[in-house]
């Protein structure tokens, strides 16, 4: 391949039908330049506690935090150690990021059609200005340029943040997390709004590897020996205030499935002192994790924080993997969910009450419009959230606004989450969401479905003014 | 928002596309005048059988019946009383039509994009004439309008149903129902033709509250005390004789799942004995629906009667909801649902038989090309219903076609179903239908895979000729 | 219906907008008259190991082997008798070949906008020169004409399999089988290449009728006293390693759940043991099944035979049409199907080891972009499979395209395979696979997502060099 002038042409992601085009690009200039408002990610908010932190070389940056690139590169025989990254018994691996970035370019050709594709093609030109495309021929030119501008002030995380035009950045954090780097940006005085999102997954279920020590941790940060299932409430409620305190609208809660249901305060007692004395089940934790949905639940309805809920990957598939360099390294598999019966028994208890708000995301597309849809299109606690993952995409979006819709009107949904690690890929991935809702629109008004009105307000709905809605960043 | 002059194209809901807009154009002026056929419904036969029965008010005739529209104003926190939906408990609704059409008008913007938006701007206009978009600022007025129009002779029902063009008209009726309106109907001596359809469920499955009098009305109107199994089967065919006498060409039967095997008569009587000594459990009721499946399609092998099923939905799913307002409030939410196996015991036994005539409609869409394209596109008694309830809508029937004909050929399926209660949307639905079918045929023929003489036969087969042969109203 | 010239338009399939299509036609040229590559497929190797072998009378080439179509004319009614289907119990069947034809032409309307519809309407047009539109009227005509051409030497399979400028062609075999034909070929001194795969499941899967009998051709054909479980594994070794010296690339595995499980020893053989006896359980069998692919695995690690995997339908769904006529008679019905936890202990036990190429294939799509493209994104030994069976049509193609390549790359695919007993219809489905593939990757060049070199690129892997690298032709 030859090393051409990069393609990224403006109307890009838009149909190819003029007059819906048309539509599309009056849509997209009303929307390109409003703020972003990132409600749920993973950054890391060390980079903002700091004014002098660093994103580190191109290769730290893109390529051995990213497990959607090097999955990919793995599934076509790349050695993990060939790409930098770390292995849990310290065995050796590749500390060349020349040659970790050449290894990249050469094989970029797989990501074709792909969104890691798209959004880096998006970062490299309108971050860094990078003209070239990426191929084996253009690698180390490329690099060359990335480390340079990497080292001015002007690509320091603060700066990217203002450039971006961020209004404001969630990231994800334990319940044990005593934020830290959230208290330093504070004391800073700096102007980012960056706040945490509570997420009690490690002390929630009850196999989690670590769990008693996380418990332990518990009892510290909170203050409260957490010695029995009361005191495990206690020290939520305590977290979940200290995390509301320091500016969390949110929390967040990751379950292999939906399942939900409440137990008896003995039962609940029972199973969790088998738990600290190391002789929980599978069917414990099972039951557990489903009790202590609807505990949050119950306590989103009293503190107003927004629940999330993450359900439907097998964390880990790849044992092998897993043990070597481990976890969240590309082999999370997604699995067929149910809707329609798990959340029943936690949307009997708490779906009719607005105070709660519960936004549901998914990775089995055909609970789409089969459960979710009609669930969020009926209960006035439930919303869904935008297309998560492997859906994250120009596809999975289209099919999401196909397949929701219809039946839960865009009301029920929550505009974009970029859910990302990657710090520099905020902007592509939410301009991304942009076009594709924009071009939805369009498609809607060129076949008369909406007028022009109504496209216009949807247009800034999809784009800015749900997510502020949803969650309670206007309370 | 403006209230500006109300947008409905006339090529709505067509591909931008001009070449296929053009075939579509086409296709659309040979069906679009084509006289209705109604083969499943609910609309009450009472408006029929007097004739100067009215609408109602405009609260009356499209907010308070209809829980497409109040599903969503309540999932957005708008409590049902103040919509004025009755309470089981007396307690106190709004009466006031008027306010509760300003919170429609005020909250019209949620259905943007939905069927029933698309719908209401279709029947305020074509039916009553509304040129201006309905808002908050125009929902005053637009009652006005209404309110007179609805008070004119020519806004009866039976003057509606000769304007829609109707050619027939089925409604849904127990099967202990003895069909005085639909007699009042035929003794009357209007032209119009509307025949019932027996619906057994309220007596078929065993759980249903009110099932021992049901059985009991079962006994009086079908002068068969209705003591054993053996009798209750007498009975039932006595029910469809009358039935079918008074013009009914289907029966209609809604289960959880599709679950299909026969009991033998000791196993079937042994539970029917238990229910009507209030004992049956929920395996018997499971196990009977699916043994009473198996005998509905060996009566129509006897009678002729199509069979038609409706399996998949979860009734009542928000036990709040259910106990303060009943049923049917916009609260049945979809399951997935397994076709291969249930059906086959069914399939395995009349499925080669044509006198059976079996139309199965389906809310789990992940079935349409996996199970029932393949099992339509074999059994010869077998046809497919068209997209039902959540799938009634653009993207519903889009899907519909993409995944379902090139397995079973249009020829396995059976053309249009209203399935509605709301008399007065009843030209929106066929109309949209017709709209999206000429368009998906005219997308085949852009792409070279029909040539437009097969377009325009597709075109009149699935407008018009597939449902009139399906329902055998040409027998 | 007119009997009117024949409509086959030069850029059928291609997608309308005038953008778009140019592009299509553009990479289309690149692509339409590459040799093809057939890697799975179902052709009788006779027909090349006689080099006077012909294809038969029209009837007996296009319609009783095709259960494509003869299922279709069944599900409307008509009779398999009339049809020419043979009867299990030798009952009379039609031989009048010319009426059957008759019939076929009276109902050819019932394939608009089905695959088989446009298959054979190329077929009939780039193969045999006709170019009038088969209906009843012209029936008879087109039979005179196929019927001439059939009997003259440019239609024998040996001249086709030059003219359709195939590269190679892969047939299916059962593990006993003795590969005479392929022997009769190679001495024939032929230059075609047509090679055999190494399919077991007669013996892999204890269930099959005829089990036991083909245990003792087995013995038999390897020379091994099939007796035990270890003898059954050395057998097995023997044929794969006489399948390879015979040019075999690839063995296939049906299967009705891709599940798999590794057991011990003594287990395997003392299930063995019992079925031997004649008394194995279903759940025997669905463990040794489960095991046997994880030796499949093992053995293709070793050997390097590239392993397919064909699971989720259900066979012979109709038992009346299965016991007159046998089984591949069009009522094989696919079911949901689970591959994340199914295909762990495979994957987990393999999957890291790029000497293992595993090809799965899917009949649930719901799979596709939630289960199966991120196992293929992440393990290096799997692979992806084309839609196949119901979904090798042009809607079941963009559907695999939409929802797969996103997570999982079209480098995690193998190109298209034609799977077809069907010789003369070989071009015709290759040539549609091409066309849609340059119509999608046309798609995501006018929507900006991919540059034209880059679409011209992955339209010449799409279209042969994906297959030829996934099953090691090039080695």
């Amino acid at each position: 391949m030859a090393s051409a002038e990069w393609y990224l042409p403006q109307d890009r992601y838009f149909d190819p039908d003029p007059a819906q085009r048309r539509v599309a690009v009056e849509l997209y200039e009303s929307v390109a330049r409003l703020p972003l408002i990132s409600p749920h990610g993973h950054v890391d908010p060390r980079l903002f506690a700091d004014e002098n932190a660093t994103l580190g070389s191109p290769t730290e940056l893109f390529i051995i935090p990213d497990h959607y690139i090097f999955r990919l590169l793995y599934s076509q025989g790349i050695p993990m150690e060939d790409l930098g990254i770390s292995r849990a018994d310290g065995g050796p691996v590749s500390t060349d990021y020349r040659k970790i970035w050449q290894i990249f370019g050469d094989h970029f050709y797989l990501f074709r059609g792909t969104p890691t594709g798209v959004w880096l093609a998006d970062e490299l030109d309108a971050i860094f200005g990078v003209k070239t495309k990426l191929t084996g021929a253009t690698a180390q030119a490329i690099y060359d340029e990335l480390e340079a501008k990497l080292a001015t002030p002007e690509f320091r995380p603060r700066a990217l943040y203002d450039r971006f035009n961020l209004e404001v950045l969630c990231t994800t954090d334990a319940a044990t997390d005593r934020l830290t780097y959230h208290q330093a940006i504070r004391d800073s005085g700096w102007h980012g709004d960056i706040r945490p999102t509570f997420r009690p997954d490690a002390v929630v279920n009850l196999l989690t590897p670590g769990w008693r020590k996380s418990i332990d941790t518990l009892s510290e940060v909170s203050g409260i020996t957490v010695d029995s299932y009361a005191h495990f409430i206690q020290a939520l409620e305590q977290r979940r205030a200290f995390f509301k305190m320091m500016g969390a609208k949110a929390t967040d809660h990751a379950a292999e499935t939906p399942y939900t249901q409440e137990l008896g305060y003995s039962d609940a007692d029972a199973i969790f002192q088998r738990a600290l004395h190391g002789q929980a089940t599978a069917e414990d934790a099972r039951r557990f994790t489903a009790h202590m949905l609807m505990e949050m639940a119950r306590m989103s309805v009293e503190d107003g924080l927004v629940m999330q809920l993450h359900p439907g990957s097998i964390r880990d598939h790849n044992a092998m993997l897993f043990q070597r360099y481990g976890k969240d390294m590309g082999a999370d598999i997604p699995q067929a969910t149910e809707f329609t019966h798990n959340l029943r028994p936690l949307l009997n208890k708490y779906g009719n009450d607005t105070r709660l708000r519960l936004i549901v995301f998914m990775l089995d597309e055909a609970t789409q419009a089969r459960e979710l849809a009609p669930l969020a299109g009926h209960y006035p606690a439930m919303r869904l959230g935008p297309p998560w993952w492997f859906h994250d995409s120009i596809n999975g979006m289209r099919r999401f606004f196909d397949r929701v819709v219809e039946t839960a009107s865009i009301y029920n949904t929550v505009g974009f989450n970029d859910d990302t690690r990657a710090f520099a890929s905020i902007p592509a991935r939410h301009d991304l969401w942009r076009r594709v809702a924009v071009n939805w629109i369009a498609g809607q008004h060129v076949r008369g479905i909406v007028d022009l009105d109504d496209a216009r307000e949807m247009a800034l709905d999809l784009a800015y003014r749900l997510t502020k809605r949803a969650y309670r960043f206007e309370d």
